[in-house]
Parts: C-alpha cells; sequence; structure tokens
C-alpha cells in the first residue's frame, strides 16, 4: 500500500508518528519562509509543512501546483495553539513533510475546486470527474453507497433474496415511452429497456422465491424535468403470503433503520392516510406534512353567491372550492399576493380570491378582500369559523374544476410554507391509503391509477359492475411531500386480472398476445403476493438534501438526455445499422 | 403474517406447537384412509397428514391436486420410528392437519416438478416461473444471492464504495459488438449499452473516490455459446494508489472469504504463473491446476527428423511441437484414440500422434506407435525421458502452429484428466501474470491482449521502439481451468496512453474524437490506479455446480438471444420508430 492513512484519519493520537499520505494539492501557499500544502484524498484534508532545511524536497514542494497527485511521508506534529483549524478533520495537527513524491502533473483545471459556485452545470458535468473531487459531491455519493448498504443488510437479515431480472425485455406499449435496443438475431424486432421489474419480480413469486429484492435500474425515454433521468434506479421489493400491513410494517422498518444508521434520525409514527382525505386536506396524494396549511372545503357556503367564479365550481359535481387560511400573514404586501396569483396560474388556476382578516370584530368592515362583497356575511362567517381565521390570518380561495384547485392550493400550501417558514417539523413520513383503481380519461375511458396488476378491495364481479370508485390496495410511503415508494397487493387470480384487463379495453386476444406469460403464471398455482419499489435516487436526495437529482447521480445525463462528457449518444456506422436490421430517416443516412 | 414457520424449517423441537404454513402441494396421496399432502415453501417440504375425523378439512384436502396454493392450520408430532424421511429436513415430524384453505389453484402444470428430466430447455424457459419452483434450481439463486451479499459485505468493511455507472453509453466500435439504443433527443444518434464499465471506474478513480466496486451488468451483442449471455454481470472493482501485488491480496482475501463462508472450502496457496509458463505447460492462459498432466516441448528432438509434420513446425519460429504424458493410459482402446483425434480437430489439429509405453527396457519394440519409425531411437529417448514416461504410459503429440498445438493439446488435457478421473483436488485457484500488452493480428498490425488502457511494465519509448514482446501489468484470476476475473494496473500518464493507442493505429484526430474525455482526465491529476472484474455468473456456476450459466440466471436468454417466456424481442409500431428516426429495412417496414 502506498500510503499509511487517509489524510482526513490524521489526528492528535498520531503525534509524533511518521505517516504516508497520498492525494491531490487542494492548496498550496507560501508563509514566512516554508510552503504549506493542503493534501486532499477521500477522507478529508491534512496539511503538510515544508521547510528549507530539507532543501531537496523543499525544492519539489516549491513545483507542485493544485490538483497534482502527491505521495508524501512526514512527521505529525501538533499545530501551535492559534493555528489549529475546527473546520479541518485534522485541523489539530500537521504534517512535516520529509519527502515528496509527484505522481503525476495536473494541468490548472477547468475551475476551482473551492470557490466555483458561478460555474455553469455543462461545465461540471463535462468535467464530472474534477466536480466529483469537491468534497460535497464525493459526500452525497458516499452517503449513497451507505444508504444502499443499509437497505441491503436489512433485506439479507430479514430473508430477503438479491435476484437480477432482465434489463433486455419486451416493449410496453402502455405507460411511458420505452428505450427500444433492436435485435439482431429477430429482424424487424426491439427490446426495451426495463420502466420496473413488475412482472419478473411477480413471476418470483409465482416461483415460490418468497421475498425478493434488488436494486435495479430502470429507464424511462420521457422529456426530463428537474429531477428525472433517463435511467433511474428502483429499491424493488416483493413478498408473498404477506397482506398490506405486513408489507408496509416492513418496509417502514427498512426505512426507519435507515434514517436511524444514516442519519441519526428516529422518526415518529407514519400516519395512514386515505387519498380521499389527502386530495381533500393537502390538494395532493403526497402531502408535505411538515407544513401545518390545509384546504377547507367551502363550496356548500358558496352555491347561491352571484359570483360566477365561486357559484359555478360550487355547483358542478367535478368542481370544488376551497380555502387556504395562513396564520398571521395578512400583512402580506399586495407584490407578494400577485407572486402568489402568477404561481397558481402555472396550475391552471385563473386567479386567486383572498380575504385579510383584519379585525374580525368589526365583521366585513375588518375584512380586506376584493371578494367580500359577493358573499353574504353569514355564509361569510361559516367560511371563517371552519378554516378558524383569527385576525391577522389570510385566507386564499381555490374555485375550479377539482383538479385545478387540488394543484394550485396544493402547491401554494407548500409555497408559502416554505416562504414564510412555516415548518414545524424536519421530517414527515407517512402512507397513503385507499388509493382508487382507475382514473377517468378526458372520453371516458379508465386508466389504472398504479399499474394493471394491482389487487382492488371488491371482487372481480363488483369490479366489473362499476369499476370508476373502486379502491385498490395500494399504498405509497410519502416523506417531506415526495413520493419515496409505492407498491400494492398484486392480482392473483386469473379471473380478477382478466377483469381489470377488460374494465380497460384490454380485449382477450389482447390480453393473450401481450400477458400471455402472466396469465399462465396465475393459472398455475400463483401465490397471493404484493410489494413495493421505491426510488432510491429521490430517496438520497432526500437525505442528502441534494437540490437536484443530477447532484446523486455519478454520471448523469443532461436534460436533453445526453452526456457532454462522453458525447453520449453517438454516431455508428452503417455495418452496424445493417446488422440491426434498421437505417436512418432523413439526412443522417449519410453514415450508411 | 400468513405462515408462522416455513415448511423447511419444522423439526422436532417444534413437536406438540400448533403451526401455520403457506406453500404449494408438492405431492399428494392416499393411504390407508388418509391423505398425506406434501407442502413445498422456498425452505424445503412438509408433510400434512389429514385424517377423516375433521370431516370438512379432509373433504377440501381430498380436492387439492399438485401446485395448489394452500395456507395449513396443524399440530405438529413426531413421525413414528419407521415413517421418518432423513432426505427431508423435516422428515423426522409431521404436521396433522386441522385447517386448510385453498389460496389458489393450479392447473395441472406443463411438466411435473419432481421428474422432469426430459423436459427439454425449451419448455422449461416458456415455464420458468414452473422451472425455478424446483428447489435444485432455486437452491442456486439462493446460493447467488448469498454469494453476492458476502462479496458486498467484504468490499463495504474494506472502504470499497458501490457507485452505479451509466447503462445508456457511448457506442464502442472495438471489441465485441454493442447492443445500441437509437436516441429520440439526438436524431441519427445511439447510445450503448456497456461491455464494462471501465472507462467510468477510471473516472471515478481520477474524481478521488479511492476505491470503488459495483456489480454491474454487462453487455455483449455476440453470438452465443454455451456459457454466454447477452446480458452478464461483473463485479467490477478499482482501486488507486495500489500497486497489482495489493489488488491480488485483497481480492484473493475477497475470494477466499467467499469460499469459505458460503462453501465452507478453504484454499491452499494460489500459485502465480506467468502467461508464458502457463501456454507452455498447459496449453491455456486459464490453466487447470486439478489436472496433473503437461505439455513437454520437444521440437528440439524432432528438427531434423525427415517426418514433415514434426519436423516442418519443430523449424518454424511460429510452430510448436509438443508432448503430454497420460501416466497408466497404455491400454486405451484405438477408439478412444480416434475420439482424441477428432476432439482435437475442433481446435484445428490435423491429427494426434501417440506412443503407447508397454516396456521401455525393450526399446522401440517395446513401443506402440505409428510415428516411432520415423524418430532416431536417441531423440526418442530424450523425449521419453524428458515427459517422464514409464511403462503403461501413452504420450500424445501435437505439431503444428503454436496456437493449434496448445489450444488442442490443452484441452486435450482437461478431457483426458476427466475422462479418466485424474483430478487430484477440488479447487485449484491461481493467478496468471506477467500477459503480453499485444497480440499479433494475421496482418502484422497489434490487437490489445486485454484493453488499451493496460499499463505495460516499460517506458512509452521502449514500448513504441518495441511493442510485439512488451509485458503488461494485467493479473488474472483462474479457477479450475475457469477465468474468474481479469484486471490491470492502468495507464495513469496521458503520454503513455498516447503511445499505446499510437501502437494500436489510432492516431491523434481518431483519439480526440473517441477518447478525449479521458486524455482529459489523465491531464488533470490523474492518480496511479488498477482494477478487476469478476465474472459473476461464471463464479456462480462453478459454486454452483450448474452446467450451464442459464441454470444460475433467473431469466436467461436461448441461444438465440430471445425469452421464450415472455417472447421479446417484440414489434413496434410504426410511430415509436419514427420518434426515434430509424425505419425498418426490408418487408419489416409494414409496420410502419
Amino acid at each position: 500500500m502506498m500510503r499509511s492513512h487517509y489524510c482526513g484519519q490524521l489526528n492528535e493520537s498520531l503525534d509524533g508518528q511518521v505517516v504516508t499520505l497520498c492525494g491531490w494539492v487542494h492548496r498550496r501557499r507560501d508563509h514566512g519562509g516554508v510552503i504549506f500544502l493542503d493534501v486532499r484524498d477521500r477522507e478529508g484534508l491534512a496539511q503538510v509543512v515544508f521547510d528549507p532545511d530539507r532543501v531537496e524536497t523543499f525544492a519539489k514542494a516549491d513545483r507542485v501546483r493544485s490538483e497534482y497527485v502527491v505521495k508524501i511521508t512526514g512527521k505529525v506534529r501538533l499545530r501551535p495553539e492559534g493555528a489549529r483549524n475546527a473546520n479541518m478533520a485534522s485541523g489539530a495537527i500537521e504534517v512535516l513533510g520529509h519527502e515528496l513524491e509527484v505522481l503525476n502533473q495536473a494541468e490548472t483545471p477547468p475551475f476551482p475546486l473551492d470557490e466555483y459556485s458561478d460555474v455553469g452545470e455543462e461545465t461540471r458535468l463535462r468535467y464530472r470527474f474534477i466536480d466529483l473531487r469537491r468534497p460535497e459531491m464525493a459526500a452525497k455519493l458516499k452517503l449513497r453507497a451507505r444508504i444502499t448498504s443499509s437497505i441491503r443488510r436489512y433485506l439479507d437479515e430479514n430473508g430477503f433474496l438479491d435476484v437480477e431480472t432482465p434489463i433486455l425485455g419486451r416493449p410496453t406499449p402502455e405507460g411511458a415511452r420505452d428505450y427500444l435496443v433492436p435485435s439482431r438475431t429477430y429482424p424487424g424486432h426491439f427490446f426495451a429497456l426495463p420502466q420496473s421489474p413488475q412482472l419478473f419480480k411477480q413471476l418470483l413469486m409465482v416461483a415460490g422465491f418468497d421475498r425478493y429484492y434488488q436494486i435495479a435500474k430502470c429507464f424511462r425515454d420521457e422529456d426530463l424535468r428537474a429531477d428525472r433521468q433517463p435511467e433511474f434506479t428502483q429499491i424493488d421489493i416483493e413478498t408473498s403470503f404477506l397482506d398490506e400491513d405486513d408489507i408496509i410494517a416492513i418496509t417502514e422498518k427498512m426505512v426507519r433503520q435507515l434514517f436511524k444508521e444514516v442519519l441519526n434520525v428516529e422518526f415518529d409514527e407514519f400516519p395512514h392516510m386515505p387519498f380521499e382525505e389527502a386530495m381533500r386536506r393537502y390538494g395532493s396524494d403526497k402531502p408535505d406534512l411538515r407544513i401545518p396549511l390545509e384546504l377547507v372545503d367551502v363550496a356548500d357556503q358558496l352555491k347561491e353567491v352571484e359570483f360566477k367564479v365561486f357559484s359555478g365550481p360550487a355547483n358542478d359535481p367535478k368542481g370544488r372550492v376551497a380555502a387556504l387560511r395562513v396564520p398571521g400573514a395578512a400583512s402580506m404586501p399586495r407584490s407578494q399576493i400577485d407572486d402568489y396569483t402568477k404561481f397558481v396560474g402555472i396550475y391552471g388556476a385563473k386567479g386567486l380570491a383572498y380575504i385579510k382578516v383584519n379585525e374580525r370584530a368589526k365583521g366585513v368592515e375588518g375584512l380586506q378582500s376584493p371578494i367580500v362583497k359577493f358573499i353574504p356575511e353569514a355564509n361569510l362567517n361559516v367560511i371563517l369559523d371552519r378554516v378558524g381565521a383569527v385576525d391577522g390570518d389570510i385566507v386564499f380561495f381555490g374555485a375550479d374544476k377539482a383538479k385545478v384547485v387540488c394543484d394550485a392550493l396544493g402547491a401554494l400550501r407548500i409555497k408559502v410554507g416554505h416562504d414564510l417558514k412555516l415548518l414545524t417539523k424536519e421530517w414527515a413520513p407517512m402512507w397513503v391509503v385507499d388509493f382508487p383503481m382507475f382514473e377517468e380519461n378526458d372520453d371516458g375511458s379508465l386508466t389504472s391509477l398504479h399499474h394493471p396488476f394491482t389487487a382492488p378491495k371488491c371482487t372481480p364481479e363488483e369490479l366489473e359492475a362499476n369499476p370508476a370508485g373502486k379502491l385498490s390496495r395500494a399504498y405509497d410511503m410519502v416523506l417531506n411531500g415526495t413520493e419515496l415508494g409505492g407498491g400494492s397487493i398484486r392480482i392473483h387470480d386469473k379471473a380478477m386480472q382478466q377483469a381489470v384487463f377488460r374494465v380497460l379495453g384490454i380485449d382477450d386476444a389482447e390480453q393473450e398476445e401481450k400477458f400471455g406469460f402472466l396469465l399462465d403464471a396465475l393459472k398455475y398455482g400463483a401465490p397471493p403476493h404484493g410489494g413495493l419499489a421505491f426510488g432510491l435516487d429521490r430517496l438520497v436526495m432526500l437525505m442528502t438534501g441534494a437540490a437536484s437529482i443530477r447532484e446523486v447521480i455519478a454520471f448523469p445525463k443532461t436534460q436533453s438526455a445526453g452526456d457532454v462528457m462522453t458525447q453520449a449518444p453517438g454516431t455508428v456506422d452503417g455495418k452496424a445499422l445493417r446488422e440491426l436490421h434498421i437505417r436512418l430517416r432523413e439526412q443522417q443516412k449519410a453514415a450508411e
């Protein structure tokens, strides 16, 4: 081994010992005739001092520059009292350099590692191997490794078998867009990269594996938003002979243990909240319970008002009118309200009505609002009582299709909560349960809210008779307003699976063609089973406090799904395309 | 939890306890008016007895069939002395069934689970979810999970960070054929699935990660041989500031610990053998040291003989003449020798000369051979002495281009060793070292024996002056004649990397175009680094004694790289192809 210690491991206990360090020159400075090098490795920094007495070594130290790779042997000594650095793990000591070997030189890096805040992300991604040297970047990926290690240990100890499922799978026309891989041996045919190992893990249950897990790469060829990547990682879990309470208990314990081990955080209880309640109180199926604001339905008080903006949605079965009280915010300036009005516009809201409650005792006079004149005072009082408004509060209103009101006030709730620093705690985990089986499309057809393999809480006959209102046996774990994971009890009965397919408009022939192997599996002795998948990238993002998913992936893609470092994707020659039985459209044919 | 115990966990200590089992009906039989069900779950079998006293439960038990999924509650009792089954973990007890619930029915499976030896592999793959129920199949995948878990634990404990590298990468025109993924956002461009994470792991070293590992999926679109799959799994390791001895020590310790933990096998020392010696003594760079036969060079004795089959190769600088003594096999029948002659023909050998040593004391008279007449007796004696031939032995000869002789006699050595049961031990691990940097192609150009990032044991100037003979800093771990893993110290110096590229005929422009990011990485402070990759599938194959790599992969592909269960690859619609800027060649265009 070239080194005896990592830089970050040095401390007072090594005083007087000779150590050998290997790493990068993080900073170099001359001061009072001696040279100081801060040497950096994975575990931290150490200060090495070279004095002119050792002529040859001093001359070498004088020639090194930032990011040179060096091997240094020297003696650990305590720093003088005034020179200690509490911000450095090894800040109480320094190393008196005896020998220095330059293992590799470095040109001046494209951006400095310690003051790079104005460096564009494209440059950082292009030189990712330099960006990852920054201790804060490396720390995120180290924590990621600790997280997966903790999860694996828990699952191993609890009898889960790590099984790999294929990356080259069958295209699935439903859902998100697949990444496709042309087959060389089956002309005109394509593999798809998996969006999840869903059916394979169910087949493993049919095969009797009982408890499965995999930290699995999944793929979606979709336009990327800030927190999406074309390839992402799932902690994928499936079990047999357990019901939803068992699965919730096992996976909740896993997450509790993870947070305890890695962040020393102990969670309170995880409330269980039905989907319907989450939408009603928080406008979201992944409520951020750190924020103590709630949506309150007030349509019943506004059905008769002349103000159509309210009475329209109040009388529409698909409409919603809801109020959101923000305590102590009546002094909010008009410009802030305008900003929030713009903000809810992103979610389709056409405006943002509000009432500032200055002095309730004065009745309408004590309220400041463009809308109070439209609402009879009696109704107004019911509304203000219902939301619990007291002097100094502001109450926002949303009135529109239910979806718009939920999305807009749900998002506003989060934004206001952060802006006004209303968060009541650091971590708010929960379970959302009792999801509907289906969502209705604009044309009246139904789509699975989770996926078509989710079991309903009813018989096949009840399901087919009136599918729209039926609940599923699905559950999502939510943390701080982010869906960490979701799962369900799956259908293990062939008749039930076929009933769901029929509700989704998939006829017998299509069932056989696309899901024949699943129906086969269900008829040869499928056990009751269910599971869950956690999004690892988001989990790591939350646990590291990263601002973007790209910060917790070693080599992420850009928003256009490319890699600016290796220049992927790239071109290929005509021979390769011919072997795959494809050709390019348009001008790109030149390569052929 | 539905079950209280796994079937395989039941034993005498539970005598008298009420237990609940969940699993599959493995076997059902009526005997003496009672019904016996062998119930199977992941951990094993348990015998459940139903007697007619419990009328309703007995009637249910009477209706169940093989592979029904059942939940049974009953009382554990000791079996009568004569009825114990030593082949079953729970064979000392049985369960008296009190209640039986059918959780799912099963049609008669396409093949029986206990006597399926004549079932074709295609049927087994089509119904993989049934085939995997067989305890011997499930055992292999369980062992696979234990193996990866043991390896991860070792690497975690030794400071290796598990880091994920991209699956969507840049095409590499060199080496094996890539699986390609058309990009939607970059028309005419393609991602490639990685053949290994080689360059990414090197970049992680440049980023200062110091110790990296990943159990990584890799892909090659090659025609499949018996032990190849389009997607395979690598235990991928890279370290900084360690030399080859350190890396060999760390990874050898990992494999030792793995075999100890999982198979309770303790290895002897791992001999280190230079590539040249391995080829000379065993005709292979992955010698199976369990077999005590060796190739012995005898060209010097045959340069002058008139028999051109020998004298030709003996005088050809690229030729080789070698002998392989098989002790005590002189009685081998002619038909066996004919079979071996055919066998070496697979490797290009045009024949298989031999000498049966019946009675050396009688001189040529005591030898039985078609070739002795061509060889002067003095030379013959030198040869027989050199190979150590004694009465009762047979000596085979190979004479051809060196490659043909090595391949043919190397393979024959293994085959004869197995046929004649000459193996001296169960496990023979070793390291092969001192590989050449390059192999020569027929046109005189050079190809990297490992890959172009492997460091040589010389300076850039020495390398460019005379590349053909130079050795690399590569090392392979070999077990029982299988290459378990291979690695090397990598080039961390830009000038050296460019020298290697030039030797391989990659000019400056092509270097920049294909490997610009690597050359960038090398110029901004790359540390000395090296690593290794183990083939997980082969490792599991060896440790489970599986006959094929398909036995240790949950959902393998067929030899034509398809999945007969899910029918992958499949067709996709014209819209999907248009979005990817490609079209099909030939008739397959119909779909558009």
